[in-house]
């Protein structure tokens, strides 16, 4: 609605009261004027008012909202239940156009510029918040992670149609591995490197050896992974992209949570300065804390992005577009890097705590200094001759007392996916010998969180020793 | 919240009032018992407060709403804008395991329950409203439709590793055949046959000549597709289940809006009695009337899903399956029956129209008796002399008064999609002559906007005319 | 927000789709700027995008919406709780100024805009819809309608300070009457005559007689009611207007429930063509299916209003307006006049077959022609032997049964209010003889409702009956 | 909706992920049960959630809710727009019965614990949070704060009805005086008196010769005032109220916005100690951060409130006891003193930086030591020899950057409010000197609001010094 073209009269509203109000109004079509033509993350979050004025103008763009609309095909964006009508602003269009995630949706003019505006903004979001300058492009996909990760091998074989192998250093994390087999390829395992016994490092001679034998030509890409949990590593993914430049095999990132992180950032860059880096693919709910249900694919050429764009086959739910859009714009830049730099500074501090906590109870945090955001503590004082069953049970303890994430892993866990066998299972290795709880400080985690967390651990260790005895 | 435990003394209110208002709520209490305890479609659709009641008390059994929740992991659901927080009623953690969409969700019971319950609704609507009654299994994907088949082709290719060939029945939808290459599989086109030079059907002769050709074992699967553009006509799927289940090679039955329609309805369920199919996918919004974004996998025998859903890679949103749950309950299946009882009237009613319309300007309707959906109308009169200026003229013209869906379709389009080269495409055959025009009663459409198209098009037509003279 | 003036680049989105989207926001705008400009209630309802649009610019243009916003007096409009300011879009200033309801309010442009259209609406409802077309100006107060009645009074003291009496015809609703008391005025009451013994009407020569009695200037006002419990009918406001004239003394309709009976429209209007009828007031929630909360005062002289408005001491809540407002626009005038045209049907209908029930018990519904809305069919047979307890006890078992708004009417009930005693309170006369049960068709029910109602009401009776033997 | 009584499978969901998820409703349902039963205020504010589910219960249990609902009255709060049955949560049939606030409603059980238990947080907060420990009652009337004290007057006229005036402490704010006249009741003004020639007292021995001259039998009641605008400072509340219990007087207290100002509620407790106190009465919106439309009428004596409550003729919409219910319970104590504390300290914030603004520009801030909320700053240097000029455009300057609730007063502005004349009006005194501005810090002010209101006073007092050059 415009009151530009509209004469209201005095006997309404006095004139010299309704121009404060309209003045006011400047301001805000300022912003929305800024938003469309620069298309950056602004600096200072947006109130929900003017989000939604935004949205809701967006929507009435769409066919499907047309007062005069008549639907003689087959797809009209017709929304039965009013509850999800309004849920959804009246979006019923999705984004894309016949299995192109990047084409304009003709019955859909809004559609199309949210979902645009929402990959610019995250580009903006990359290159200033996540530390990525030379990223030089990048698109939300709706689906998870790991779907998208397939889709980037999907893509590339469009490419290299004769390759089959992909390279992937080994992290235990189910969907990571699925997105190859997925997609139909092979994978090639490459274990981690235990340095000290203990935490986990890329094993790059490995990758250089699998490649002389299999051949580059047969592979189809190197896959490695940075966010992860500890005492993984990080991969190393500045040599892992240097072999890929040398052999000219793509290289594809899993970087799953790592744009909450600075130094992933900053290997990343570097990764792509001494070497190749075709794909960094991550989740937009880890990062970004929306719902489940979205990744971004991003690139340090634009370009190889249409490949994936275009491998999608069909229409594609908007909803995930909006919640990134709308998330955007609520936090604005500042909001964004204040919740990186309390995640940095928590880190730190669960580090620090939970070292405390491992000292006077003989155990250590593991050494993983390349990550980050996840850490290790060992359990063998907790250990029962191997039984383990005091330390699944610690387990059970966190959860019922309202700790989620923490995971205890134990040795000897097998596990079959696909048909491919993993030893030691949860711990990315196959000889684990002393049990550990893995921690992580994620973006949105508080001081207080933290301090309830050591406070319930040191209760339900004491009731685990006290039993023991 | 639950009243029963709590004390409401008489001075807050008279105890016979407060008697009266708690005996209205037990027949709410009774459908939402009944509803998780039978699992069946409700007959009448609920009033919106009570979907939304029961939406609420779901969401708040997900880890991420507990009041105590202490979240150390690294993906704990965490929504940072309250507008997002708010559309998805605080659900956050999707569906789905580690790459396996029915699995349950140990962090979010009541993201779980909503899924399976969907699910269970799903098949319910599709056993009766559907008229589907031997349908033993379907889940909802959130992802669309040519995805999901790509899915199901992917899925099968983890049992037939050796099998590469997809014998696909040719029609003119993009993403339809793209969910073959994106697959990474080889794609056998099989021309339609034009039956008395216009209307287009299944070449079951080519399909089995094909399969002696290639060999049973090499070939993925058939692929069918049911719902479609007039002049074509659904595949004659209970042929092709027949070579199918012969030759022992999996049918995929691409049903893209095929729910609506009874007499797909009866094709599927006799291919099923006589012959063979695996699997057959159908969009949600284009059936269900919610947006673009998710589809629903079947099958008649269960156990093949969970091939299917395990082959996503990932946890998935669980949006969509929001957006079907209340609209399924906001309907009722007496809602859904309704509507689709008023779109075979309309169908109908539409076609009478354009014959009538058709005869008086010297056209024809083509005659596509598989095709209940969509009608295909000639425009042989008002073309100049193969420049088709003036019919294309025609789409722009309906498309600027509020007409969406209708396609204008001329001969000689050709266009390569991976490399794949497809002669008059959109036509759905190489030897189109005359153009003409396609117009569909989907589900949701009235009688005011048929006769509203009707008027336009009768005065786009005459303006056509009077400039060719 | 406004396109206009954004310079949307293609990159976003293609122009032509876009302008397409544009082209269809005109239709709208010309809605908002029709209805600023020439304020009438629009023909046919909006949709809610359109109204809930228009209620945020106007909230926009208050001053506790402004984003450089400073607040350094004592009422800011802050409002602390989220869902509070959603649930009221953000207005806070309520209406009026200083003690005068009409008045703008300097630092809210938005809710005086919105409270005057509000008026500028309800004034074209009464001319149109309520066929009052000599109504000269009306405004919402968001007080209920004894209370308006009482500030209608009041003001009315003002221009008469030694009057003290208000000739009041009797009518058993104690709102009503503490509409008196409460202005501290001495109501002088009117008892109705029984026409044959049963349906009651005015009685002017009453009215007459006391004026003599007290004299002209010692009365404050005449004081009537339309709308009412059968019995009772409306009052003969002719009639009485005509005294009023005569006398000089101003009258005073109460007509709470009156808009939508079209024949106490024809009275009204022949009332101010005949005689005097200085306000008119009217509840909004029983007239316009708000919530309750609001009344309209109106008057056939448009100078008088302004009386009462700067009666109101202080600034109001906006809260009822929002509600008319968005209510006029959702249902428009054609949506209020089917509204009026079913309750008439229903009305007809509910007395045909209550008289039918009447008949077949031994029963009669009592002739009361000038109420149009409420019926009363007397109970003679239920009674057992004067004890009333087979009477109460039906009102219990109706109640019980989902069935509202019915009343149990019985001899012998008396009741005191602010000094003043009524013999056979809730009957509107002293000496009622057989019982009866009042039945209401009120704007908004349905014929469902009375079929079942009837139903019920025939099982209670059959219940009761057979007890009695 | 209650999980207790339904049987879902293990199909559903895994029983153990259940039963945390229940265990976790634990909490809350626990919550429910303490504020239904004790109806306190809870310490920490409850998640939106959390609120909305309560009122939606509540909602729930009102008559026009319940699903098998029959209305056969003329009062079936019906809600026609979607829009605004949303916005109320379904809550339709207001508070209060016939002409009684606090009686319950028989068709509403929901709405009259809603409205009730609103009362009891009222009271629970006047005690704790507003440091009122003898507060024996409350009730919220969802009228303005004149109008409730018009209300106040009108009972005590019902219990003194041969007493007219109105002993009134002269305040400068127009609804406040407005209460006496729409009460039709006759207002003897006392002045203040200036102390120092600048701050304004309550004129305690004019009080008492009035009461001499006019004899106490004559006399309604005394009415003073708290908060208000400096220089006035809260009326001597204790001395008149020693006069009213001398004199057996009532006494009636505006007490506006004076719940967030301690120091006024020990001077009203000390007041009840050593004196008497009838009513006094607060605005919800300036103390609750409500939307305007409401007030709180409290009393030391319980009893006494019945006496005003079934003095409202008719019933009452329910919509601001929503507001307060859910801003209480979405603050909690702890929130409310919170806002009370950081108001405290941006008072004497203001001052300071206001007296050091004043002392740089040769003006002064006039001492007045019983008012806590208000400041005035003399205009002296700016006079243009007395036109006024420079000054009023101050005001509007302020206005136009975005200030709001700054007070410019000038020198002999009269004003006849109901035909009593008020000399200087504006200043609460007949000869001000010097022009002022006043500025509040009222409860939600922040100290940011303070440092840009300072910087844009010096920019105008710049502006117009430069000028006057």
């Amino acid at each position: 609605m415009n009151f530009d073209d509209i004469n209201i009269p005095g006997k309404l509203v006095p004139d010299n009261y309704l121009q404060l109000g309209l003045s006011a109004q400047r301001a805000k079509q300022r912003s929305f004027k800024e938003l469309l033509e620069k298309r950056k993350l602004p600096v200072n979050g947006w109130p929900d008012e003017q989000i939604e004025e935004l949205v809701h103008q967006l929507s009435s763009l769409d066919s499907n909202n047309f007062p005069h609309k008549l639907g003689l095909g087959e797809r009209e964006a017709r929304i039965a239940c009013r509850l999800v009508a309004r849920r959804h602003y009246n979006f019923g269009h999705g984004i894309g156009r016949s299995g192109d995630l990047l084409e304009a949706q003709p019955k859909a003019a809004g559609s199309t510029l949210l979902a645009r505006l929402t990959n610019a903004l995250i580009l903006d979001f990359m290159k200033t918040v996540g530390q990525l300058p030379s990223c030089a492009g990048c698109f939300l996909v709706p689906i998870c992670t790991g779907m998208t990760l397939s889709l980037c091998l999907q893509s590339l074989r469009k490419r290299r149609p004769r390759a089959r192998y992909v390279l992937w250093s080994r992290i235990d994390q189910k969907s990571c591995f699925k997105a190859i087999t997925t997609a139909g390829l092979e994978p090639v395992i490459i274990p981690c490197k235990a340095v000290q016994g203990e935490s986990l490092h890329t094993d790059i001679e490995l990758f250089r050896e699998r490649i002389e034998v299999l051949g580059a030509e047969s592979i189809l890409c190197l896959y490695t992974t940075t966010s992860c949990f500890a005492p993984r590593n990080s991969d190393n993914i500045v040599e892992v992209s240097k072999l890929s430049q040398q052999w000219q095999i793509p290289h594809l990132v899993n970087n799953a949570y790592g744009l909450q992180a600075p130094d992933i950032a900053r290997q990343l860059e570097k990764a792509h300065r001494v070497g190749r880096v075709d794909y960094f693919v991550q989740s937009s709910d880890k990062n970004l804390l929306v719902p489940v249900g979205g990744a971004i694919v991003a690139s340090f050429e634009e370009k190889r992005l249409q490949d994936v764009a275009s491998t999608y086959a069909g229409r594609a739910s908007g909803s995930q577009a909006l919640d990134v859009f709308m998330t955007l714009l609520s936090l604005g830049s500042s909001g964004f890097q204040t919740l990186i730099q309390q995640r940095n500074d928590n880190f730190i501090y669960l580090k620090e705590k939970l070292q405390k906590f491992a000292e006077s109870h003989g155990e250590i945090v593991i050494d993983s200094t390349d990550n980050s955001i996840s850490l290790a503590i060992t359990l063998g004082t907790l250990d029962d001759a191997g039984q383990n069953s005091n330390i699944t049970r610690l387990g059970a303890m966190l959860h019922m007392r309202g700790v989620s994430g923490t995971r205890v892993v134990t040795p000897a866990q097998n596990k079959t996916i696909d048909g491919h066998e993993f030893q030691g299972f949860g711990s990315h290795r196959r000889d684990l010998k002393v049990s550990y709880l893995t921690v992580a400080a994620a973006i949105g985690i508080t001081k207080e969180e933290i301090d309830k967390f050591l406070g319930i651990l040191d209760k339900c260790w004491q009731q685990l020793k006290q039993k023991s005895k």
